[in-house]
Parts: structure tokens; C-alpha cells; sequence
């Protein structure tokens, strides 16, 4: 009979969603993306087979839970509910795009906080740790009661923006009431003012005429947001501030959801430049002229090497 | 200030999966559906919202997790989740076919066991009580600590079958090895014998030729089963019992999965007729000659009549 | 021995940190203060005995977790233990003010968010429901999972500040970057223009200039919070609203924390009206002249009698 | 179909440990005991069937935890997950003798404290309240979070003694040293002093002599315990106070474990009467001359109809 | 003070239902069965103490849950409670016998479901793992939410069968038709057709006349089944199959229950031999002429050293 | 990027309950205090910060649940809360004084089980072991099912009485009816005889005359407790004694509470000297001439490093 020992091991799986980004992740760590098996039955029924045995080892799944959000959750659900079965030492989620995360409080009677549900079914489902990227509310994290790893890319994409774009005599706005927090964190990354979109109704993006609070005249105007889904509001924001007077204006955000038909909204808009990362994969057929990715792999490289090697992982948690 | 009362009420919400058979179910209780806006977002996030009070009541929520399954799961777990946050006294869900039933075990190492994953999400989402139909195998009851009143329809299809059809010298044939209790049952309700398909490699439905174990040679012959998915077993188990001697042959079923061209290789299939109920939706489209199907929305509504009365529901849970 | 029978009943509790509003409370249900014991030892461990029978009723508890938060947390934390396994129907905390409720995420590595931690502690004792006031983020409801009854103030405190001040040509001020959204609404109600402090280094609100974003010149200046604690950040921002032009400034908020010398602070300063409610007991001694009270006691009041009829509570959810 | 109705109803049943007292408890409360049939397989495999409907209904269980206290507990967990599947509203289980109760702590090393996890079984289980007498420790009250009604029979066996027996010049004693606080409690309701057998070594209570604190010189002496297992320590006690002085000795306890040859035993030694309860159920042939038995049914009884008509039991708690 | 350092180990311990094959697997796996008390007091209660530390150690706990399955169930869960209290890094329950499985559905109302409420036992108890072998049901797996090593014996009987039987010209033959997948499993190893015994009243083995479905006439039959209990349905299943032109019978079954007079009955039989394995443990004097036992010791040995070793057990799940 | 690597380590933290035994338990395994900074704001509330990486350390909290009680345990707390989200590999709280163990059991109707609600939030926080020394009831460990090392400090405070003090002809008190069988631990290792104070309302401790059972005339006195509290019931006890004819009166008692003027009331009384440990913090002012106090600094350090070694601790449970 075989000796007793013991070799525990880290594993990274990429799920459906992302995996040029988990490609790109698993070279930033140096270790080579590991053998499963992901379909769909023809009812939509998810069929997972883990193919090579992680008894024992430290599992990554990386999956961002983005279009089609219950196929994409699901995957990574039965995911862990396999790789629990099959023994893994530890099972560490990285979810580079939470989605359902703007469903995190009840706005109205009888609504339910679906980014709550999300984190509680991931909770019993076993696993040990998220890593994930600029969640829409930091609140999020208390949703767990296990460790998140919330890193955040306005360091990344300040640094790229003032790297690529001159971003001198620029104001910083959020394009709603509650992203200000977010705008003036950038703007102390470029050393900027910033403005607000004061929409009085906005559950109304699309019609209603909006006003900016603060000066944007003669300004560059970059336009911070966590995610751009529809760009409606962003598009009516870009236009308000050219009125306003503002001479460019660019958009920065982490998340290209681009829901509906976004992209074109966005190319034929008054932004002169889109600038997102790669958390939500976007198809060669959805990029547009307009549009520039900066790449978070190698920031959850370095996330999941600090995690593996027990060193902290704070730097990267940023402003 | 007004004067402190109490007003216990039921209330029915049906999902999108099955409208049909909720407001057949909604007949036969005699109490109206109640109003829910259930919608989508463009990136196939679920947002739903409860448009009436339900403070105290007594809730039913009635969602088959058919095709896309993802989709009408996540849609019965976010309405749980708004009903509980919105005070209901219990809550009740309607389950007249579930999802993901089939993955009820490990079949091979590293596998994931997603109906049991299913029921502790809703355990966990806060509902009090199952009621369902002819789950894939009994034990899924099981995979709950809540009760589960897990109706029965082949008394109903039983009865169809002899009232519509003649039902004189036939053969009950299980097309597997696992579902051969079922037929006993089935046969025993008319007085007929069994025959099992036996297929000596089950992995590989599509090309091994089978055969019958026990006699159908000058019977007419009724294959039973709790499902028809893609009908690639069920019309080959026709076409092996045609050569063995069967005069016609019938297919029963309670779930009509009916998955890629089902529809079409069942109507161009040795099979005679197939019987299957109403638990999974099926547009008119999608429906054919061959088909007959049989309303479970009595039986549903008797079923939740009892629960509301405090009665046995006992009767309904078949043979 | 005695005949079967059953009699649910109301009853409401009133612990230490504000009685005054438990009898408003009270007074507004038309159900007297039921009798406990609340008591501390020498050495601050606390002493309850709940002296009159609950069995099977439906307990409401009252209690602002305010200061000494740790204090007024445990009683009732240990109150709720007391009433489970005295045998009561429900148990329904009211808690006018959440304490601990800023701590609400990571702002930093390795930092608690001890306002969940509160939320499990108050779950995992048996309560059933939390009807609460403003909560320093809407996401602490989804820190939850039973029902919460998330109450508004702003409806009051607009009615209020119309009735009691002219409100014509005012602007609502959010005193920092996150406040945007409740002055946002509290500006609707008004149907008044919004500004903002811009404060670039929020953690040191006593020695860096600020600026304002908006136009207040000639404007009379309200500014809304949910909470004042030191009156730091409320006092400064009333004079950099004075030197930009503002002609008076009132300042609006729920909850009145007046921790360290806030009142004296706010007495001496720019500020020419503070608006509080009662969510927190004011001791007599710490009331001041520019000090004006709203009582949120039929405001409770209305909602523990909708709890208990089975009725929306929506209406009061605010804005 | 039926109208919709509603009707709760209380519910006894008896497993198999004590049915004698599960009869009388059954008429104190006026409802007869249900039908349920409670058999074993061959092997030992407990066989559950509830053979009426209790939907919806108040569910009382009776069951000592005696020997064979595996089998016994068993019964006792199996019916309740019988029951609760059968979606009884409340499930009360009474416990007369709660058996494994001195395993309430780790007394040495490597010990598992198998009160605690009995009590953990029970509620994971789903039970909503524990009916139960003289604990051997009150603390094992906090090894449940439900509410436990805790029965105590000591004046119940005081009135019966001092009815029966004549209690003049009496002492009572503790037969160790664990027992003194339940001696004192009895001594008070006869106004009797108290002393303490002072046995050394108390885990070798067959061989080691002992001594007696206080004065039994010329005095009757009542020992009481909370159960009487071998009876070793108490005929040793006995023969322990005879030599001390004391005129006649009694022994008063709530649970007759009554194991190994305990009956010959006391029967056989200088106690002259022994008076226990019912709590477990002493077989005819078990019975002996010196042996009187109190019954706790109209106890228990009492108890469940103040339960269910919401009223307070603590004048049932003793002293 | 020591110096700071680590030493996890491998710990076996065996309780008392079947030490032999506790000393097979100890033999296999290299390490020695640790030390711990496991007795009786004479009311049946069950006290344990582990005589050696297992801080930080891997501990495997042997026991099947075999008759008298209550005892042997809570020894287990017993030591369990005390291996988790006193500090083992892991616990791992190894049972080769799990007792109840055949509860593992509701046959009608009002049944519990006792093998999943052991299940939810040995969860809450705090066990890391089981690894058991031939499950009356491969659902039982989703029971449970942590691992489950699911060994599989026919492997190892086929081999056994082939090796010390002429296997040419058999048929293996279903008892009844739930089993009817492990033998057609079983028969594909011996590369050899099936049959089914049909009893149309499966309530009732006793009395009801069988019927064969299949070809038997003129071959060896080899009756398969997981487990041999009372050997009724057996031993009338081998007359029916003789009576049906079966040459010779053999019985194959990994699980020895014999209950009641078993032996006697197989003894006397139309059976030529009763193979099974040592999961549960054979007095010598329950050993009869007929009787061939098969040790599963190593296959458990190769199981632990493998889990220990986290390499992949797959290849003892068997087909 | 850096290379995968692995670095386990032991760190310890402090809070502010008891920092000087915090150190010398530093001192004693040998580790230095790791830093945080726990701060209180104006309103009582707390704020934690780590100031130093833990990701993947085993880490021992160190925090006495003393004066003022519910500060100190929610600043435990709260430090766990902030170091399982921090990533911890183990948390590991050291409480050598258990605040709320009087609150042990329900002693009247409706009251709290205190000591179980602070083992249920430690548990849901997350902790993994409690360490603690001398609780006031052995059941207490049963309000855990995490491993619970348990203390004791008799040996150590029998030595050091024996080394500082004539213990010839000494009689070991117990100052009430629950205490016995701690003063018969004691006196065994002093080998000494064992008396009882008996306190017929033990309600009242400050009015009613005691009697003592056993005898004292002549003997020095050692009364022996778990805790003094306002010490009341130990000054009557001295006094009792001295009255029945006690030589001297000493005082010895592991957790120096001192509430109220306790220590005023121990100085001036018939007390020669108290002997207590530093469990809790004794401010220098506290301290007075009759004061003796004996650290458990290496007692607590030698488990520390007892348990990261993954040895027994079992010699330092006493007896």
C-alpha cells in the first residue's frame, strides 16, 4: 500500500463567462488553468464534470456573473457545489463582475435584495473567500460573513487614463447622486475638481432634463461610474455637460455591461472616449472605435498570489 | 389611530414559466392570482416586484423550473426572497415540475448533486412548504428538512388511458432499468403485465441496439416514464418493441421536457400516441398530433384547498 | 383542570435608553408598557426578568441603540433571550436608532462592519421582525433576512420645517459626498435646489478647507443628515456655506447622537436651527435654545398597528 | 371543491417508554392520545407511521428517555421528523426523564458532553419546546435555544411525604456533594436542617468509607437525589447515617433508573421507604415492598393545557 | 516553556460493532488502531473516553451502523462529539454499514425519513467526511453536504464470483424492481444477461406468488442485492427461479444484516451459496456451511491512505 | 510576480480588559503582542483596527470579560468579527475571566440565559476555540460545540497557599450549597476536612444569620470560591466562622470581580488574607494590604503554546 503523505496544490478553473480574463489571470500567477467539463443540456440544465482530482488543493474559480446573470450564477453555484464534493482544501471565488449588485437594498415595498440572496447561497454553497472588483455598494461585503477581497481598478484606470489622455484643466463627474463618493476619490487621483448630474427624477433617466451642480465650463469632463449598462444616462449626462460647456468628454468605468444596444448608443454619442477593463468579457463583434480595455488581469494575479502566500493584500484594495 | 385586528388571507402568485396551469390552478382554489411584476433587465437580470400586500397571508407561488431552467429557478428564488422580506405568514411553493431533478446523485467522481443544491437554496431562502409533482426519484423528498407534499399523477394518466384509449391485452414496459417500479405501479393500475428495455450501455442511448427482457409479442405496449427530455431513449425503446411484436406502442409521461427537436422525432416515431400532463408549459407551437395532454390543475388546487384546510393531502400522493 | 382554549395577545416593552418615546409609542398604540425589570450590577453585567406572562403574545421591545452603545446593544440582545424562551408568539425589536450603523463596510484592511455583526446577533436570538428609522445606509437591510420595516423621516421633517421656517428660497445642502441622495429627496419635498460640501480629505473634517459645489449665494441653507455625533463636520460646513454667500443655515437630521460637546458646539455656531427628532432620548440638561425636537412617536406608533392588522406599512417607508 | 377552512388542534401521542403516564397525562388534559404506530425491525430499525392527519396541528410527544436510552432517543427523534414532515404547526416534545442528562460536562479530558448534543438533536430536529422535569443540572436549560419548560416534582414529593409520613425531628441530606442546593430546597419545605455525606473520593462510591457533616444524631433522615441509578451510593449513604445516629431512613427522588439489581438492593438495605415518580415507567415485576410512587401526570397535564391556553406555567417551576 | 512547532497524524479508532474489520483496514492503512473506552452503563447509556491526545490529528472513526443500530449509531455519534471537542483537525467517519438507508424516502404519510435525519446528525456533529460503501440508494450521497466517499464492492464480488465459481452460462438476476441498474452493473462485469423477479404485491414477500420476467430456464442464476436482511424475498426469489428452470442460485450481497433467523432460512434454502462481504460484522456462531465472506478491509485501507495522500479515490467508486 | 509560497504563524493580540496579563502570557510562549488599535468614540462606540497582517496566522485573542462587562465583550467581539474577515487561519479567544457565567440557568420564570447568549455569539462570530479558566459552572463548556480548554487554577492557588501560608489543621469552607464539591477539590489537596456555611435564603445573603455544617471550632478557615463579587456573602461567611470558633478566616478565590466598595468591605472584615489570581485586571488603587495575588500568566502561556504544538493540554484542567 502506498506511503502516507500529503501535497496540497493550487488550481485555477475558468467557468463560461470570462476566459480570456481567466487565461490572462492564470498566466499573471503562473499556473496553467485546470480540466473541467461545463455544458449546458438543451433545456438549460448546467452539466459540470471536474476532470482532474483536487483532494486536498487550494481551488480559484473564476467566473463573472454577467450576461446571462442566473446561467452565469448557476454555473458558478453547481461549480463550488462541485468542487465541495470532490474535497477541495479551500474554494475561492473570484468574481471579477458581481452581478445583481445593484439589487442591494429594497427601494421600494416588497422588493427583494437579490445581491443579499446572491451572497447567501455562495455562503452555504461552502465557499471560503470572494475576490472580487469595485462592487456597486461597498456595503456588499457585509452581505458575507466570510473574507472579500474587494480590489478596486480607479488606481489602474487613473493611471491609464493620465498615461493615454492628457488630463490636464479636467473636472471629474459623477453622473448621479449617489456616485460622488467614487468621482471624488478619482478626481484626488488626478488632482481634479468635480460636478455632479442632478437629475431631479432618477427613475427617469431618459427624458427628463438634467442640470450639473458645479463648474464644468472649458473643462474636460471625465465621467466616472462603476458600470455602464444601457448608456442611457451616461450618453444624456455627456450631453448635458457639453451644453454646460464642458470642451471633451470621456467616460471611465469598471464594468461594460453594455446591456441592450450600448455600444452604438455609446459610438454615436458626445463621449470622445469609453475607457473600461476587461471584468465583463466583451465579444470582438461588441467592441467599438470609441472603446478602450485596460486589463484587471494582472491585478487578480497578483490578488490570488498575495492569498496563496498568506502576505497581505491591502495595497490592492485602493482608495 | 385604527383599532388593532387580524386578517390571514391566501394569496397565489404565479411566475412566467406556466401561466396556464397557475390560472387552472387559480379555477379550482377558487381564489384569484394575485399581482407580481416579474421582468428582466437586458442582461437577463430578474427584477421583480409584489404589488399587493401580503402581510400576514398565506402565499402560494406557482413556477415549473422548466426550460430556461436558470432563469425560472432564479425567478422562484427572488420572489421567495421579496415575500419574506415583505412579511408574509408562510410561504408555499408550487413546484409542478423540478429542475434539475435528473442530477440527484454523484454518477461519477467529481460531480456536482444540483437537486439537492436546489433544495437548500430554497430551505435556506426561507420557504415553508414544497408541493410538487413526480419527482425523478422519491428521495429528492430527502434533500428537504421542510414538508414536501409530493403528489402523484399516474392515477390521473391511468384513467385517461383507459377512458380515451382501450387498454385490453396491453404490456407496461419501463424504457430503463431504474424507472421499473414506476411501470409496476402503472400496470398495476391496469392490470397488466411488465416488460423492462434493456439497454446494456445506458450512456449511449443513440446507437446500441437494445432489447426486451418479458413478453410483448401480439400486446399492445405502454412505455412509462416521469419524463420525456430529448425522446432519443423513448423512440428507439418504440422502435425495439415494434420488432419484438408489439402491436402499438403508447408513450406516458408526466413532464413533457420535449428538449431540442423532441417534438418532431416523437410525431415521426413508431410511437402510436403520447400522453404526457401540463406541469411543463407547452406553446401551442410546440404542440403535435401524436399529443394528448392531461390537466394537473385539480390536482394542484385539491391539493392546496387541504393545505389551507389542515387536511390530509395523503390521497393525492398516489400509488 | 382548566378548558383549551388561546388568547394572543400586543405586548410592548420598553428598555432603558429612551422611555420617552416608548411611552409616545404606547400612548399612540392604545397598548400600555408591559413590566420588566432591567437592571444593572455592580460590575455592569445586566439583569432582566420580564415580570408578567407573554406566552404566545406578539412582543414588541423598544430600544434606541444609542449611547452607551454597548450597553443599551446587550439589554437587548439579552431582553430577546428572556422573551424566546418565555414562549412568545413573535418578537418585533423597534429601534429607532441603529447604532454601530456607520460601520457598514471595510473602509479600511482588516476592519470589522460591525453593523452586520449587530444584524446576526439579532437574528440568531429569535427576532422576528426590525422596525427601524433612517438607517445610516439602505444596504443594512440587506444585512438582514427577516423583515425589516425601514422607516422614513423625511416626510415628517420637510412637513415639519414648512410649517415651523420659511422655506422659500432655500437650498438643501448634503454635507459631504454621500449625503447626496438624502438631500436630493429632502430637496423634492421642498421643491428646492441641492448643493454640496466638497470636503477632499474626509477623514480630517476639522482642519482642511472646504469648498461648495451649487450655488447658495442668497440662499437660505439647509443643511440634511442622517445623524449629528460630534457636529465636527456639521459645524464647519455652516460656515463655509456662510462665506459663500448663504443667509441663514439651518441643519436637519433623524438622529440626534450629540456625542463630546456637540451641543455647545452647535449653540455657538453659524447654525441658526437644529432640527432633531426623538429617535434618541435628549436628556433635559442636554437640550439647548437653537435645539428644536419632532417626536417619531405616532410615526412608530402607526407602524407597530399596521404590523399587528396585517396591513402595508409601505406609506411610511418615506421617499 | 371544498371551502376554504381552517382548524388547530391539540394532539398527544405516546411512543413506547412510558405509556402508563402518557395515559394519565392524556385524561388530566382531557384529549385522548393519537394513533401512531411505532414498531422495530428485526435488526433494531425503528418503523414510524402517524396513522391520523395533524396538519396544521399542536403536537405534544410523550417519551421518557430511559432504558434503552439509545433506542428510546431514537423513537423519540424519528417521530419528529415524522411529524414535522407531516406538517404539524408545533411540535412539543415531553420529556419526563431526560436520559444522558450527567453527561452535562467534560469531567475529564477527551469527554463528549452528550446532554448538550442530545439537546442539539432535538432542536436541528425541529422541536419547538421541551417539556421537562428536574434536570440534573438547571443549566442544561441553556443547552437549548427553545424554550424549555422545566417541571420540578420536589414539592410535589415533599406535601406527598409530609401527608404519608410523619416529618417531624427530620434532617435531609445530600448523598454528595453536588447535590447540597436540592437538599436545602426540599429541607425548606419541611423546615428541616440539612447535612452532606462527605465521601472522599467520589468516583469509587462502592468501597471508600464515608463521613456525614452535620447532625443526623437521633434525627430521621431524608435523602434526596434527583434520580436513584444502582442505588450503591445511596444504600452505602444509608448505612453511611444509621452508623452516624440517624433513627430511621428515607430516600426521596424524581427519576427511578432503578439499573443493574438497584430494586434488591434498597429492598435489602437500612432505607425504610423509597419514594419516587413516575418520570419512569417501573414495570410490575420491578416493583418492590418498600417502593412508593408519585405520579406526575396531573403535573404534566396541567402543564400542557397552561401551555396551550398561552398561560403562565411557572407555578409549576418549584422552588 | 517548549518550543513552538506541528505535527499532525493519522488517527484510527474502532467502536464496537465491528472490530475485525477494523483491524483489516487498520492492517492495510500501516497505522495502528488508536485507544479509546467505549462501554455500556446498565441503562444502556453509552460512555466514551479517548485515552490518547488527537489535538491536531486526522482522525478515522470505524463503525457500522449494524444491529443493535440504535446503540451503534449513537456511539457514533457520541465519539464524534468528543473527538470535535477534544481538537482533531479533521474527523472522518468510515461506515461500512449504514444503518437505516432503506429509510430514505416517505413510502406513504406521515413517514419519516430516518437515513437522511442521520445524515443531518453526523453533519451538525461536526464530521468532516464519510466514507461509506454500496448505499441502499446513491441519493443518500445527496443527503449530506460535505463529501461522501462512496465505495463500491461489485468490483471486488464479480472478481471474487469468476474466481472461485464456474460463472459461464449464468444469468444474474434483479430480486426486485428497484434493483435492477446493480444488476444489470453487476452482470455486465460477468458479461452475462439479466432477469427480474416481478412480485406484484412487493408489501407482502411472504405469501404472493412470483413471476420471472427474463430468460432463466437452463442457466446458473446469480441473485444480486445490496444487502440480506430477514432472506424472505431471497429464499423465495431462489424457488421461483428453480421453479423456473434455474439450474443452480447463488445469493451475492455486500450487506449481512440477518436479522431474525436469516441463517437458518438461507441454511436451508434452494440457495447453493451466500456471498457476501465483512461490512458488517459475522459472529462466528451466525456463520453457517453456505456462507462465503469477502473482506472489504483493504478496500477501505486503499480509501483512507488515498484520502490521506489527497489523491483521487475515484477508482474504488466503482461502476 | 512572487513566487508561491506558505507561511503559517502564531500571533497575539490584546484588548484592553487586561493588557498586564496579556503580557506576561506574551512573555510566557514567547511571542510578542501584535498591534491593533481598539478605541472607543464619544458615543461608546468601538472601533478596531489590525494594524499588521494576519492573513493565514493562527491568532489568540486575549481579552478578560471584566468590568465594565459589555464594553469588553463587545470589543471581543467585534476584534473577531474584524480578524475572520482578515482572513485568520484560527481564532483562538483566551478569556480568563468569563463575564455573564452567573446567568447559567433560568432561576425564575422569564429570565435570560445570559452565559449561552455570549457562547452563541462567540460561535456564529466565527471563533474556534475558547480558552478560559475556572468558569462558574462546569455546563458552561456545553454551550459550545467548539473545543472549550477549560482551566483550572486550584492546583496552582493550594500550592501557592501551601508555600505561603501553615496549612496545618486547616478546614476547607464552602461559602454556599453550590460550591461544595469545588472547596472538596481543594481540600483534597490540601488534605484537609470540608465545612458548609448554610444560608437558609440564600436571596438575602446580607440579613439572615447563617448556621456552618461541619466543624470549624479551633481549625483555621479557608473558604474557597470561584469569584468575588461585592464579597457580602464572604464577610458574613468570615464572620459565621469566626463565631463557630475558627482561628483564622482566608479568603481564596480565582477571579477578583470587586464590585461595588468590595475591596474596602474585604479590608475591614474578619478576613486574615485574600488570595485571588489576575484573571482580572486589579487597578493599583484597587489593591489592598490583605491582597494576595498569584498570576496565571505561564498557566494561560503554557496552554498557548501547549495547543499550537498540538499536545495534550489536559494536565492543566486540574481536578
Amino acid at each position: 500500500m502506498a506511503e502516507l503523505k500529503s501535497h496540497p496544490k493550487v488550481k485555477l478553473f475558468s467557468l463560461n463567462s470570462n476566459r480570456p480574463l481567466a487565461e490572462a489571470i492564470s498566466k499573471a500567477v503562473g499556473v496553467p488553468l485546470s480540466d473541467a467539463t461545463v455544458e449546458k443540456f438543451s433545456d438549460d440544465e448546467i452539466k459540470i464534470s471536474v476532470n482532474e482530482s483536487i483532494r486536498g488543493d487550494e481551488v480559484y474559480i473564476i467566473q463573472s456573473v454577467s450576461d446571462p446573470v442566473n446561467s452565469t450564477l448557476m454555473e458558478l453555484l453547481i461549480m463550488v457545489d462541485a468542487v465541495r464534493r470532490a474535497s477541495a482544501k479551500s474554494i475561492n471565488v473570484v468574481i471579477p463582475y458581481y452581478g445583481y449588485s445593484r439589487a442591494d437594498r429594497k427601494a421600494r415595498s416588497r422588493e427583494p435584495i437579490t445581491a443579499k440572496l446572491v451572497a447567501s447561497f455562495l455562503e452555504m454553497d461552502g465557499v471560503d473567500r470572494v475576490v472580487t472588483l469595485d462592487l456597486h455598494a461597498d456595503q456588499i461585503q457585509g452581505f458575507f460573513n466570510i473574507p472579500v477581497d474587494h480590489l478596486k481598478a480607479n488606481t489602474l484606470l487613473a493611471n491609464y487614463f493620465a498615461d493615454k489622455h492628457d488630463d490636464a484643466n479636467s473636472v471629474v463627474v459623477s453622473p448621479d447622486h449617489t456616485g460622488v463618493s467614487r468621482a471624488r476619490k478619482f478626481a484626488e487621483l488626478l488632482d481634479a475638481p468635480i460636478a455632479i448630474i442632478d437629475n431631479r427624477s432618477p427613475e427617469d433617466a431618459t427624458t427628463v432634463p438634467e442640470s450639473v451642480i458645479g463648474s464644468v465650463t472649458g473643462k474636460q469632463a471625465i465621467i466616472v461610474d462603476d458600470m455602464i449598462d444601457t448608456a442611457f444616462k451616461l450618453t444624456i449626462a455627456a450631453e448635458t455637460l457639453k451644453k454646460a460647456g464642458a470642451t471633451d468628454v470621456y467616460a471611465v468605468a469598471t464594468h461594460a455591461v453594455f446591456s441592450g444596444n450600448a455600444q452604438e448608443r455609446l459610438q454615436a454619442s458626445a463621449i470622445k472616449k469609453v475607457i473600461v477593463t476587461d471584468s465583463i468579457n466583451i465579444a470582438q463583434a461588441d467592441q467599438f472605435e470609441k472603446l478602450e480595455v485596460v486589463s484587471v488581469g494582472d491585478l487578480f494575479g497578483e490578488a490570488i498570489t498575495l492569498i496563496h502566500n498568506q502576505q497581505s493584500v491591502g495595497k490592492l484594495f485602493g482608495r
